[in-house]
This record gives C-alpha cells, sequence and structure tokens, in this order.
C-alpha cells in the first residue's frame, strides 16, 4: 500500500531549506554542511553520483539513505526544490540532476506556471502543475502505481502536506550544527505528534534521525 | 577545575521556556510536557520531591538527571526563572521550591531589581544582583569553591552566557513534541558548534540528549 514519505535533512536549529545562496553560489555554503553526511554514504554515491566503486560510508547514515531510495513510485516537490526560483528566465531549465536525475519515475513539480513536461531516458518524467497538495498527491497516487509517494521538499512544501495531514512518515536526519538562517520545517506544526509514533536513533557521524510513523 | 554548566529540556522545535502561563495555571501546560520524562527518573524524585522510595526510572534519563546535580557549587539564573516576573508584587516571594529548594548552594539571580538574600536552611541561599553575564560568572565562581557553576535558565539566559562563550557544557535533552510557542533557545547562536564537540543519545523515553562540550 502507498504511504507518503518525507526525509529531510535538518539543522539542530530547525532549518531545512538554506537562504545564502548567490548567483556565484548557487547551492550557498550552508547546503552543503546540512547534506554533508547524506552525501558520504555508499548509497548516495551510487544512486546519485553514479560511482561504481563501492565507496562511502555504510553505517546509520547509509541506513537510511537506502530507505530513503527504497519503494518509490512518485515524487512532489515545490519549484525552488526544482530550481524555477533560481531560473525564472531560463524556459529550458532542466533540473540540478543532470541527464540521469536520482527519480526514475514521475515527479511532479508544484507551481504557479506550470510548463512542458521533461522526459529523461531513466524513467525520471518532470511534470509541472498547480494544484493544493491533496489534489497534487491524488496524482501522485495514480502516478505510483501502488509504491510509495515521497514528498520531496522544500520545507515549506513539506510543511504544506504535514499541516495537511497528508504525510505516513517523516524522517529528518538532525545535523548538530546550528545554521541561524534559513527556512524552518516546524513553524506552525504544533502538536504533530499526535498523530504518530516518533523515534530517534543517533548515527556514528553524530546526525541524529527522528522519525515520525502513522498507523504502519 | 570549575566548569561552567547548562542544562535545559527543549522540545525538537527548539522551545525551552513556555509561555502559555496563565494566572490560574502558573506553570502552563507546555512546562510539564516540556520536563515529564526528567520527573519521573529516581534522581528527580529523590533530589527534588524528597521521595525516598527509591521509585522512578532508571535509564538514560536518570543518568542526564544524576549528572545534573552532581559537582555543583553554585548557580546563576534570570529574574523569570525564580520567579519575580510572575509574582512582581510580592517582595516575600522566596521561589518555587519550597522551603528545601534543590540546589544547598548559592543561586545568583539576575534583575534589574535586586532585593535582599534569601538564605535556606539546607545552604540554599539566593542573591539578587544586577550584572553582565562575565560580572555574576566572576562572582558565581568565587562562591563555589573550585565546583562546578550552573547556567540554570531561562532560556534567554541561558543564550546570553552562550553568546559572550562562557559556557564549557551545554546539555538539551530534545523532548520528541512539537511546541510551536515559547521562547527559543537556539537563535542567535549560529555557528556554536564550532567551539565544541557535540555527541548525541536517544533515551528509552524517546528524549535525545545532546552534549556541547569544551575543551575538556
Amino acid at each position: 500500500m502507498t504511504r507518503v514519505r518525507v526525509d529531510l535533512n535538518i539543522s539542530l536549529d530547525g532549518f531545512a531549506t538554506t537562504t545564502d545562496q548567490t548567483p556565484e553560489n548557487p547551492f550557498g555554503d550552508d547546503w552543503g554542511r546540512l547534506t554533508r553526511d547524506y552525501t558520504v554514504t555508499r548509497t548516495f554515491r551510487q544512486r546519485v553520483l553514479h560511482d561504481t566503486t563501492g565507496e562511502g560510508t555504510t553505517g546509520v547514515d547509509d541506513a537510511y539513505a537506502e530507505r530513503y531510495f527504497a519503494e518509490l513510485g512518485a515524487e512532489i516537490m515545490g519549484a525552488g526544490m526544482f530550481g524555477l526560483h533560481a531560473n525564472p528566465d531560463d524556459p529550458d531549465w532542466r533540473g540540478w540532476w543532470g541527464d540521469e536525475p536520482p527519480f526514475g519515475f514521475p515527479v511532479l513539480v508544484l507551481t504557479h506556471a506550470p510548463r512542458a513536461p521533461i522526459v529523461f531516458a531513466n524513467g525520471t518524467e518532470f511534470h509541472f502543475l498547480t494544484a493544493t497538495p491533496a489534489e497534487a498527491l491524488a496524482r501522485a497516487r495514480e502516478l505510483a502505481g501502488g509504491r510509495d509517494v515521497r514528498i520531496g521538499g522544500g520545507a515549506e512544501t513539506v510543511r504544506a502536506f504535514l499541516r495537511d495531514g497528508l504525510v505516513d512518515d517523516l524522517h529528518v536526519a538532525i545535523v548538530p550544527i546550528l545554521l541561524g538562517r534559513g527556512v524552518r520545517l516546524w513553524d506552525d506544526l504544533r502538536g504533530l505528534e499526535r498523530d504518530y509514533s516518533v523515534t530517534s536513533e543517533a548515527a556514528e557521524s553524530g546526525v541524529v534521525h527522528t522519525t515520525f510513523r502513522r498507523g504502519a
């Protein structure tokens, strides 16, 4: 049965999306610090960097990275995560991920300015639509063919799905750094834990993996 | 050698001080939720409630509760934590803790309106002073006689000492609830982790104990 899943890296002070990007430094510095322990896992290196050497960490962080990629049939992401905000004037923008985006399934990009779909040889298809969270999720469920749907990000998109009660599994990798700036994940979510069982596990890296799980 | 220590309970969304107090409910509901797993430990029951039955939890939360009370020679707290803000018109206010406050050593209360000291039979003495964090700490070191100094709270007081680089050990018990309101511990502390080694441990209760430790 389809479960709706979220996986995010956040700082100890709760920032999931960074805001220190500049034209010269399009990801900013904070993003790298937030995702460092994830990007050195063996799974990330295989799945995103197409590294076939088998190198990378294999501990707790890697176990969560494996789950991140498992059982997915569709994803929903915000326009900012796809890169539309950073590239508003480029009608040919195809995302950050090169010619082999690490999806292999349909991705719905929420935007007020839809554009034509983009289809890659590896099964990744970006579809652009204007929709409420529930509408987008209904469409994603159809596309997922019984597999899971991931709400990819960023923080504001995830928070909208959480507020509407649409998420079954929320996993946050809490990185022990204080960013002091960015977009907070937790705003306006008082009492969220009531609908979930919450567990935490500390990784060798110092990252704490906290999981909200509903009705499983 | 004296170490300057902080121990706080915070919510997953970073609130250390609650703001839902009313005259009818002077602690509010959030405070109880933030401190629940701490207040059911065997150590808290013995040290604060004077419970001699030996009841209470004895796992990871209790191990941190024991450390909370160990090796202390003095404490510094804000006026709000002592209760001056909640009882501004009561010159005889003696704190929340009854006739046996769980200190047994001098406590410096930072306030813009100092009053006469209060001395209890069990060694607890509340002294009221107007001082910068560094000035208050110098006085507390003298009083501590080589033992540790604890910065008790609330969040704003702790943050002032952290910002001034005066804290050696910061322990936060992160409770897996989202309060959505209160006073945040982490504001304006970007990069704090650079001066510390940071470790985390998950307790049986679901609380995550994160410790910032400097130069030990």
